[in-house]
Protein backbone atom coordinates (compact mmCIF):
# COMPACT_ATOMS: atom_id res chain seq x y z
CA UNK A 1 0.00 0.00 0.00
CA UNK A 2 1.17 3.52 -0.69
CA UNK A 3 2.24 5.78 2.10
CA UNK A 4 1.60 9.17 2.05
CA UNK A 5 2.72 12.08 3.87
CA UNK A 6 0.16 14.81 5.29
CA UNK A 7 1.28 18.30 6.64
CA UNK A 8 -1.80 19.45 8.69
CA UNK A 9 -2.90 22.80 10.52
CA UNK A 10 -5.25 22.63 13.15
CA UNK A 11 -6.86 25.24 15.91
CA UNK A 12 -6.31 23.10 18.79
CA UNK A 13 -9.15 24.92 20.98
CA UNK A 14 -11.58 22.39 20.76
CA UNK A 15 -9.73 19.29 20.43
CA UNK A 16 -8.58 17.12 23.34
CA UNK A 17 -5.34 17.10 21.55
CA UNK A 18 -3.29 15.07 18.69
CA UNK A 19 -3.97 11.61 20.45
CA UNK A 20 -7.00 9.57 20.51
CA UNK A 21 -8.63 9.60 23.45
CA UNK A 22 -12.12 8.31 25.13
CA UNK A 23 -13.17 11.50 26.52
CA UNK A 24 -13.84 13.46 23.07
CA UNK A 25 -12.57 14.53 20.04
CA UNK A 26 -8.89 14.62 18.89
CA UNK A 27 -7.37 15.72 15.71
CA UNK A 28 -6.33 12.35 14.97
CA UNK A 29 -9.54 10.61 14.88
CA UNK A 30 -11.11 13.82 12.83
CA UNK A 31 -8.40 13.06 10.29
CA UNK A 32 -8.92 9.35 10.40
CA UNK A 33 -12.60 9.84 10.12
CA UNK A 34 -12.30 11.54 7.01
CA UNK A 35 -9.73 9.28 5.81
CA UNK A 36 -12.39 6.10 5.96
CA UNK A 37 -14.94 8.13 3.85
CA UNK A 38 -12.21 8.09 1.02
CA UNK A 39 -10.23 5.28 1.22
CA UNK A 40 -11.00 1.81 1.92
CA UNK A 41 -7.43 1.46 3.43
CA UNK A 42 -6.12 0.95 7.63
CA UNK A 43 -5.79 4.41 7.64
CA UNK A 44 -3.92 4.56 10.99
CA UNK A 45 -2.79 7.67 11.10
CA UNK A 46 0.93 8.63 12.98
CA UNK A 47 2.07 11.99 13.78
CA UNK A 48 5.61 13.26 14.03
CA UNK A 49 4.59 15.15 17.89
CA UNK A 50 1.51 14.65 20.54
CA UNK A 51 0.53 18.05 21.02
CA UNK A 52 -1.80 18.44 23.76
CA UNK A 53 -5.36 19.80 23.92
CA UNK A 54 -5.14 23.37 23.32
CA UNK A 55 -2.08 23.40 21.70
CA UNK A 56 -1.91 24.38 18.20
CA UNK A 57 0.12 23.33 14.74
CA UNK A 58 0.63 25.12 11.93
CA UNK A 59 2.65 22.04 10.22
CA UNK A 60 1.93 18.89 12.10
CA UNK A 61 2.93 16.14 9.99
CA UNK A 62 1.91 12.40 10.07
CA UNK A 63 1.34 9.51 7.88
CA UNK A 64 -0.80 6.82 6.72
CA UNK A 65 -1.01 3.55 4.16
CA UNK A 66 -3.54 4.05 1.86
CA UNK A 67 -5.04 1.74 -0.47
CA UNK A 68 -5.79 3.84 -3.76
CA UNK A 69 -3.04 5.20 -5.75
CA UNK A 70 -3.54 9.19 -4.63
CA UNK A 71 -2.44 12.40 -6.40
CA UNK A 72 -0.83 14.46 -3.02
CA UNK A 73 -3.58 17.00 -4.40
CA UNK A 74 -6.37 14.77 -5.44
CA UNK A 75 -5.88 13.54 -1.71
CA UNK A 76 -5.26 16.99 0.00
CA UNK A 77 -8.72 18.18 -1.04
CA UNK A 78 -11.27 14.94 -0.80
CA UNK A 79 -9.76 15.02 2.58
CA UNK A 80 -10.16 18.62 3.10
CA UNK A 81 -13.76 18.18 2.17
CA UNK A 82 -14.50 15.28 4.39
CA UNK A 83 -13.25 17.12 7.50
CA UNK A 84 -15.53 20.00 6.83
CA UNK A 85 -16.83 22.10 9.34
CA UNK A 86 -13.88 20.93 11.63
CA UNK A 87 -10.87 23.58 12.20
CA UNK A 88 -8.33 20.85 10.85
CA UNK A 89 -6.55 21.19 7.61
CA UNK A 90 -4.47 19.54 5.61
CA UNK A 91 -1.91 21.25 3.73
CA UNK A 92 -0.22 19.19 2.11
CA UNK A 93 -0.30 15.78 0.91
CA UNK A 94 2.19 13.55 -0.92
CA UNK A 95 3.40 9.84 -1.80
CA UNK A 96 7.07 8.89 0.11
CA UNK A 97 8.59 5.73 0.18
CA UNK A 98 7.21 3.35 2.50
CA UNK A 99 9.97 3.51 4.92
CA UNK A 100 9.05 6.89 6.28
CA UNK A 101 8.06 7.46 9.35
CA UNK A 102 5.98 10.68 10.64
CA UNK A 103 7.51 10.17 14.12
CA UNK A 104 10.88 8.30 13.99
CA UNK A 105 12.54 9.39 10.53
CA UNK A 106 12.13 13.62 12.28
CA UNK A 107 15.05 14.91 12.98
CA UNK A 108 14.05 17.96 14.21
CA UNK A 109 10.76 19.21 15.58
CA UNK A 110 10.26 23.18 15.49
CA UNK A 111 8.05 24.91 18.47
CA UNK A 112 7.20 28.62 18.95
CA UNK A 113 5.08 30.04 21.98
CA UNK A 114 3.04 32.87 21.77
CA UNK A 115 2.83 35.28 24.92
CA UNK A 116 0.86 38.69 24.60
CA UNK A 117 2.11 40.83 27.26
CA UNK A 118 -0.37 44.00 27.96
CA UNK A 119 -3.04 44.66 30.56
CA UNK A 120 -5.62 44.45 28.40
CA UNK A 121 -7.73 41.28 27.93
CA UNK A 122 -7.03 39.51 24.55
CA UNK A 123 -9.81 39.36 21.81
CA UNK A 124 -9.38 37.90 18.26
CA UNK A 125 -6.32 36.17 19.94
CA UNK A 126 -8.29 34.56 22.49
CA UNK A 127 -7.03 30.85 22.92
CA UNK A 128 -4.42 31.47 20.56
CA UNK A 129 -1.57 32.83 23.05
CA UNK A 130 -0.81 33.52 26.72
CA UNK A 131 -1.84 36.88 27.79
CA UNK A 132 0.70 38.07 30.20
CA UNK A 133 -0.18 41.43 32.24
CA UNK A 134 3.39 41.72 33.64
CA UNK A 135 5.80 43.52 31.77
CA UNK A 136 8.29 40.90 30.77
CA UNK A 137 12.14 42.07 29.32
CA UNK A 138 12.43 39.43 26.43
CA UNK A 139 16.39 40.44 26.08
CA UNK A 140 16.51 38.86 29.94
CA UNK A 141 14.30 35.92 29.10
CA UNK A 142 16.61 35.00 25.90
CA UNK A 143 20.10 35.19 27.89
CA UNK A 144 18.45 33.07 30.40
CA UNK A 145 17.30 30.44 28.10
CA UNK A 146 20.79 29.69 26.87
CA UNK A 147 21.49 27.49 30.00
CA UNK A 148 18.50 25.43 28.62
CA UNK A 149 20.18 24.75 24.73
CA UNK A 150 22.32 21.56 24.43
CA UNK A 151 22.41 18.29 25.91
CA UNK A 152 20.69 18.16 29.45
CA UNK A 153 18.54 15.96 31.48
CA UNK A 154 15.39 17.69 31.02
CA UNK A 155 13.32 16.15 34.66
CA UNK A 156 12.71 19.95 35.93
CA UNK A 157 10.96 20.55 32.79
CA UNK A 158 8.95 17.15 31.95
CA UNK A 159 5.50 16.33 33.37
CA UNK A 160 4.86 13.78 35.41
CA UNK A 161 3.00 11.56 33.55
CA UNK A 162 5.77 11.89 30.61
CA UNK A 163 6.64 8.32 29.55
CA UNK A 164 10.00 8.76 27.67
CA UNK A 165 12.68 6.12 28.98
CA UNK A 166 15.24 9.11 29.41
CA UNK A 167 14.82 12.38 30.30
CA UNK A 168 18.09 13.85 28.38
CA UNK A 169 17.57 15.78 25.00
CA UNK A 170 19.30 18.30 23.61
CA UNK A 171 17.90 21.36 22.76
CA UNK A 172 19.00 22.73 19.88
CA UNK A 173 17.15 26.59 20.29
CA UNK A 174 15.91 28.17 22.34
CA UNK A 175 15.18 32.31 21.00
CA UNK A 176 13.26 34.58 23.24
CA UNK A 177 12.31 37.84 21.09
CA UNK A 178 10.00 41.07 21.44
CA UNK A 179 7.26 41.70 18.10
CA UNK A 180 5.28 44.55 19.16
CA UNK A 181 3.21 44.09 22.65
CA UNK A 182 4.14 40.28 21.74
CA UNK A 183 6.71 37.56 23.35
CA UNK A 184 7.93 34.80 20.67
CA UNK A 185 9.74 31.64 22.04
CA UNK A 186 10.75 29.87 19.06
CA UNK A 187 12.23 25.89 20.49
CA UNK A 188 13.80 23.21 18.66
CA UNK A 189 14.74 20.09 18.99
CA UNK A 190 14.81 16.51 17.63
CA UNK A 191 12.50 15.40 20.30
CA UNK A 192 10.95 17.21 23.18
CA UNK A 193 9.71 15.75 26.48
CA UNK A 194 5.69 15.93 27.59
CA UNK A 195 5.44 19.64 28.22
CA UNK A 196 8.48 20.23 27.61
CA UNK A 197 8.17 23.71 25.82
CA UNK A 198 5.74 24.70 28.14
CA UNK A 199 7.31 23.79 31.29
CA UNK A 200 10.50 26.03 29.82
CA UNK A 201 8.29 29.07 28.84
CA UNK A 202 6.66 28.97 32.25
CA UNK A 203 10.18 29.29 34.05
CA UNK A 204 11.47 31.95 31.68
CA UNK A 205 8.13 33.31 32.41
CA UNK A 206 9.90 33.90 35.78
CA UNK A 207 12.56 35.66 34.37
CA UNK A 208 11.38 38.02 32.40
CA UNK A 209 8.88 39.37 35.21
CA UNK A 210 12.02 39.87 37.44
CA UNK A 211 11.09 36.81 39.96
CA UNK A 212 14.04 34.85 39.15
CA UNK A 213 17.23 35.60 37.71
CA UNK A 214 19.52 33.78 34.84
CA UNK A 215 20.72 31.94 37.73
CA UNK A 216 17.61 30.83 39.38
CA UNK A 217 16.73 29.09 35.56
CA UNK A 218 20.28 27.49 35.66
CA UNK A 219 19.89 26.50 39.11
CA UNK A 220 16.62 24.58 38.33
CA UNK A 221 17.72 22.71 35.44
CA UNK A 222 20.58 21.59 37.41
CA UNK A 223 18.43 19.75 39.98
CA UNK A 224 16.56 17.60 38.05
CA UNK A 225 13.70 18.39 40.01
CA UNK A 226 10.27 18.69 38.93
CA UNK A 227 9.34 20.66 41.65
CA UNK A 228 11.57 23.51 41.04
CA UNK A 229 9.30 24.30 37.19
CA UNK A 230 8.61 27.62 37.91
CA UNK A 231 5.03 27.00 35.74
CA UNK A 232 3.61 25.57 32.81
CA UNK A 233 2.73 28.23 30.36
CA UNK A 234 -0.97 27.65 29.26
CA UNK A 235 -1.75 25.47 25.94
CA UNK A 236 -3.28 28.15 24.33
CA UNK A 237 -0.02 29.93 23.50
CA UNK A 238 1.72 26.91 21.90
CA UNK A 239 2.11 26.35 17.60
CA UNK A 240 4.09 23.33 16.13
CA UNK A 241 5.16 24.92 13.59
CA UNK A 242 7.22 22.62 11.22
CA UNK A 243 8.86 18.83 10.97
CA UNK A 244 12.19 17.96 9.56
CA UNK A 245 13.23 14.94 7.75
CA UNK B 1 -17.44 66.50 32.16
CA UNK B 2 -14.49 65.39 31.51
CA UNK B 3 -14.02 63.78 28.28
CA UNK B 4 -11.70 60.61 27.55
CA UNK B 5 -10.29 58.65 24.42
CA UNK B 6 -10.86 54.93 24.51
CA UNK B 7 -8.49 52.70 21.98
CA UNK B 8 -10.17 49.93 21.56
CA UNK B 9 -9.66 46.09 20.28
CA UNK B 10 -12.16 43.56 19.35
CA UNK B 11 -12.79 40.23 17.30
CA UNK B 12 -16.15 41.52 15.55
CA UNK B 13 -17.43 37.49 15.28
CA UNK B 14 -20.18 37.54 17.47
CA UNK B 15 -21.13 41.22 17.46
CA UNK B 16 -23.70 42.98 14.69
CA UNK B 17 -20.96 45.70 14.36
CA UNK B 18 -20.06 48.74 16.34
CA UNK B 19 -23.24 50.37 15.88
CA UNK B 20 -25.91 49.61 18.48
CA UNK B 21 -29.25 47.85 17.19
CA UNK B 22 -32.11 46.22 18.01
CA UNK B 23 -31.25 42.91 16.40
CA UNK B 24 -28.46 41.72 18.71
CA UNK B 25 -25.00 42.85 20.82
CA UNK B 26 -22.97 45.84 18.96
CA UNK B 27 -19.20 46.65 20.73
CA UNK B 28 -20.64 50.12 21.53
CA UNK B 29 -23.49 48.33 23.57
CA UNK B 30 -20.71 46.03 25.54
CA UNK B 31 -18.70 48.85 26.26
CA UNK B 32 -21.62 51.41 26.92
CA UNK B 33 -22.90 48.55 29.48
CA UNK B 34 -19.32 48.22 31.12
CA UNK B 35 -19.19 52.08 31.89
CA UNK B 36 -22.96 52.44 33.33
CA UNK B 37 -21.21 50.27 35.79
CA UNK B 38 -18.48 52.22 37.08
CA UNK B 39 -19.20 55.76 36.31
CA UNK B 40 -22.62 57.61 36.23
CA UNK B 41 -21.56 59.62 33.89
CA UNK B 42 -23.95 59.69 30.55
CA UNK B 43 -22.19 57.22 29.02
CA UNK B 44 -22.83 57.45 25.42
CA UNK B 45 -19.40 56.34 23.48
CA UNK B 46 -19.16 57.41 19.88
CA UNK B 47 -16.68 55.68 17.41
CA UNK B 48 -14.29 57.04 14.49
CA UNK B 49 -15.23 54.40 12.45
CA UNK B 50 -18.81 51.81 12.37
CA UNK B 51 -17.45 49.08 11.48
CA UNK B 52 -19.85 45.89 10.40
CA UNK B 53 -20.98 42.77 11.67
CA UNK B 54 -18.12 40.31 11.76
CA UNK B 55 -15.73 43.41 10.69
CA UNK B 56 -12.68 43.63 13.94
CA UNK B 57 -10.49 46.41 15.18
CA UNK B 58 -7.32 45.90 16.69
CA UNK B 59 -7.39 50.05 17.24
CA UNK B 60 -10.81 51.99 16.97
CA UNK B 61 -11.25 54.92 18.65
CA UNK B 62 -13.80 55.96 20.58
CA UNK B 63 -15.04 58.96 22.96
CA UNK B 64 -17.08 59.52 26.01
CA UNK B 65 -17.99 61.62 28.78
CA UNK B 66 -17.91 60.66 32.50
CA UNK B 67 -18.77 62.56 35.74
CA UNK B 68 -15.63 60.62 37.66
CA UNK B 69 -12.12 61.79 37.33
CA UNK B 70 -10.07 59.44 36.00
CA UNK B 71 -6.64 58.50 35.59
CA UNK B 72 -6.72 56.48 32.33
CA UNK B 73 -5.02 53.78 33.51
CA UNK B 74 -7.42 53.12 36.17
CA UNK B 75 -10.18 53.67 33.78
CA UNK B 76 -8.99 50.91 30.96
CA UNK B 77 -8.57 48.34 34.11
CA UNK B 78 -12.00 49.13 35.60
CA UNK B 79 -13.93 49.05 32.15
CA UNK B 80 -12.03 45.71 30.73
CA UNK B 81 -12.74 44.07 34.25
CA UNK B 82 -16.63 45.04 33.87
CA UNK B 83 -16.48 43.87 30.24
CA UNK B 84 -14.79 40.29 31.14
CA UNK B 85 -15.70 37.66 29.19
CA UNK B 86 -16.59 39.69 26.17
CA UNK B 87 -14.58 39.57 23.25
CA UNK B 88 -13.70 43.94 23.61
CA UNK B 89 -10.90 45.45 24.96
CA UNK B 90 -10.05 48.30 26.09
CA UNK B 91 -6.53 49.24 24.84
CA UNK B 92 -5.75 52.58 26.08
CA UNK B 93 -7.63 55.05 27.96
CA UNK B 94 -6.58 58.55 28.36
CA UNK B 95 -8.12 62.45 29.20
CA UNK B 96 -8.56 64.14 26.02
CA UNK B 97 -10.06 67.95 25.48
CA UNK B 98 -13.64 68.69 25.63
CA UNK B 99 -13.80 69.69 21.85
CA UNK B 100 -12.10 66.46 21.12
CA UNK B 101 -14.35 64.19 18.51
CA UNK B 102 -13.28 59.90 17.90
CA UNK B 103 -15.42 60.54 14.70
CA UNK B 104 -15.18 64.33 13.85
CA UNK B 105 -11.47 65.06 14.78
CA UNK B 106 -10.10 62.22 12.96
CA UNK B 107 -7.98 62.97 9.76
CA UNK B 108 -7.37 59.41 8.47
CA UNK B 109 -8.50 56.18 8.77
CA UNK B 110 -6.39 52.82 8.45
CA UNK B 111 -7.65 49.20 7.18
CA UNK B 112 -6.30 45.90 6.76
CA UNK B 113 -7.84 43.36 4.68
CA UNK B 114 -6.26 40.25 5.30
CA UNK B 115 -6.83 37.37 2.42
CA UNK B 116 -5.48 33.67 3.50
CA UNK B 117 -4.43 32.40 -0.52
CA UNK B 118 -4.33 28.95 -0.60
CA UNK B 119 -6.16 25.59 -1.04
CA UNK B 120 -6.74 24.30 2.32
CA UNK B 121 -9.32 25.68 4.89
CA UNK B 122 -8.92 28.04 7.24
CA UNK B 123 -8.64 26.43 10.98
CA UNK B 124 -7.47 29.30 13.77
CA UNK B 125 -7.91 32.27 11.39
CA UNK B 126 -11.57 30.60 10.64
CA UNK B 127 -13.34 34.03 11.18
CA UNK B 128 -10.02 36.67 10.75
CA UNK B 129 -9.59 36.36 7.23
CA UNK B 130 -10.80 35.57 3.65
CA UNK B 131 -9.89 32.38 2.25
CA UNK B 132 -9.84 32.68 -1.41
CA UNK B 133 -8.57 29.16 -3.55
CA UNK B 134 -7.36 30.68 -6.41
CA UNK B 135 -4.32 31.86 -6.73
CA UNK B 136 -3.58 35.43 -6.48
CA UNK B 137 -1.24 37.86 -8.57
CA UNK B 138 -0.47 40.39 -5.31
CA UNK B 139 1.73 42.48 -7.86
CA UNK B 140 -1.36 43.22 -10.60
CA UNK B 141 -3.36 44.09 -7.45
CA UNK B 142 -1.21 46.52 -6.50
CA UNK B 143 -0.94 48.12 -9.73
CA UNK B 144 -4.27 48.07 -10.57
CA UNK B 145 -4.94 49.54 -6.93
CA UNK B 146 -3.25 52.73 -7.96
CA UNK B 147 -6.37 53.72 -9.96
CA UNK B 148 -8.35 54.11 -6.89
CA UNK B 149 -5.69 56.07 -5.23
CA UNK B 150 -6.58 59.75 -4.68
CA UNK B 151 -10.12 62.05 -5.26
CA UNK B 152 -12.76 59.95 -6.97
CA UNK B 153 -16.17 59.24 -7.00
CA UNK B 154 -17.01 55.93 -5.38
CA UNK B 155 -20.32 55.02 -6.24
CA UNK B 156 -19.07 51.96 -7.85
CA UNK B 157 -17.72 50.65 -4.45
CA UNK B 158 -20.38 52.12 -2.09
CA UNK B 159 -22.89 49.66 -0.01
CA UNK B 160 -26.38 50.89 -1.86
CA UNK B 161 -27.29 52.05 2.43
CA UNK B 162 -24.76 54.37 2.60
CA UNK B 163 -25.80 57.60 3.76
CA UNK B 164 -23.15 59.64 3.04
CA UNK B 165 -24.31 62.65 1.56
CA UNK B 166 -21.34 62.76 -1.33
CA UNK B 167 -20.04 59.39 -2.88
CA UNK B 168 -16.29 61.30 -3.38
CA UNK B 169 -13.26 60.09 -1.11
CA UNK B 170 -10.18 60.33 -1.33
CA UNK B 171 -7.99 57.46 -1.25
CA UNK B 172 -4.49 57.95 0.30
CA UNK B 173 -3.09 54.99 0.25
CA UNK B 174 -4.14 51.45 -1.30
CA UNK B 175 -0.71 48.78 -1.09
CA UNK B 176 -1.33 45.12 -1.72
CA UNK B 177 1.42 42.59 -0.72
CA UNK B 178 2.13 38.65 -0.46
CA UNK B 179 3.29 37.81 2.92
CA UNK B 180 3.67 34.28 2.71
CA UNK B 181 0.10 32.49 2.00
CA UNK B 182 -1.14 35.73 2.72
CA UNK B 183 -2.55 39.03 0.39
CA UNK B 184 -2.74 42.05 2.89
CA UNK B 185 -4.10 45.05 1.34
CA UNK B 186 -3.67 48.21 3.71
CA UNK B 187 -5.89 51.20 2.85
CA UNK B 188 -5.84 54.63 4.37
CA UNK B 189 -8.20 57.73 3.88
CA UNK B 190 -9.89 60.45 5.82
CA UNK B 191 -13.12 58.77 5.49
CA UNK B 192 -14.25 55.93 3.55
CA UNK B 193 -18.08 54.89 2.23
CA UNK B 194 -19.75 52.20 3.64
CA UNK B 195 -18.05 48.88 2.04
CA UNK B 196 -15.65 50.75 0.31
CA UNK B 197 -12.90 48.71 1.44
CA UNK B 198 -14.66 45.29 1.20
CA UNK B 199 -15.57 46.61 -2.22
CA UNK B 200 -12.68 47.40 -3.12
CA UNK B 201 -10.98 44.50 -1.62
CA UNK B 202 -13.53 42.32 -3.59
CA UNK B 203 -12.89 43.93 -7.08
CA UNK B 204 -9.31 43.69 -6.77
CA UNK B 205 -8.88 39.63 -6.03
CA UNK B 206 -11.11 39.43 -9.62
CA UNK B 207 -7.52 41.31 -10.81
CA UNK B 208 -5.58 39.28 -8.85
CA UNK B 209 -7.31 35.99 -9.95
CA UNK B 210 -6.95 36.67 -13.64
CA UNK B 211 -10.62 37.66 -14.40
CA UNK B 212 -10.40 41.04 -14.94
CA UNK B 213 -7.46 43.43 -15.55
CA UNK B 214 -6.31 46.51 -14.28
CA UNK B 215 -8.53 48.48 -16.92
CA UNK B 216 -11.26 46.44 -15.72
CA UNK B 217 -11.30 47.98 -12.50
CA UNK B 218 -10.49 51.47 -13.34
CA UNK B 219 -13.47 51.11 -15.98
CA UNK B 220 -15.56 49.78 -13.11
CA UNK B 221 -14.56 53.13 -10.89
CA UNK B 222 -15.32 55.15 -13.96
CA UNK B 223 -18.50 54.03 -14.47
CA UNK B 224 -20.04 55.42 -10.74
CA UNK B 225 -21.97 52.35 -11.12
CA UNK B 226 -22.95 50.05 -8.12
CA UNK B 227 -23.23 47.31 -10.73
CA UNK B 228 -20.02 47.24 -11.80
CA UNK B 229 -18.38 46.35 -8.26
CA UNK B 230 -16.54 42.90 -8.87
CA UNK B 231 -18.27 41.66 -5.69
CA UNK B 232 -17.92 42.77 -1.77
CA UNK B 233 -15.47 40.38 0.49
CA UNK B 234 -16.38 39.34 3.34
CA UNK B 235 -16.08 41.39 6.75
CA UNK B 236 -13.96 38.29 8.57
CA UNK B 237 -10.99 39.51 6.79
CA UNK B 238 -11.58 43.28 7.82
CA UNK B 239 -9.41 44.75 10.58
CA UNK B 240 -9.34 48.89 11.71
CA UNK B 241 -6.14 49.65 12.23
CA UNK B 242 -5.51 52.91 13.27
CA UNK B 243 -7.27 56.37 13.50
CA UNK B 244 -4.99 59.32 13.21
CA UNK B 245 -6.15 62.71 15.27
Amino acid sequence: MPRYKLTIEYDGTDYVGWQRQSNGMSVQEVIETGLKKIDPGPGGLRGAGRTDAGVHASAQVGHVDLVKDWRGDKLREALNAQMRPERVAILQAEPVAEDFDARFSATRRHYLYRIVNRRAPLTYDFGRAWLVKRRLDADAMHDAAQFLVGRHDFSTFRDSDCQAESPVRTLDRLDVSRVGDEIHVYASARAFLHRQVRSMVGSLEHVGSGKWRARDLDAALKSCDRARCGQVAPAAGLYLIGVDY
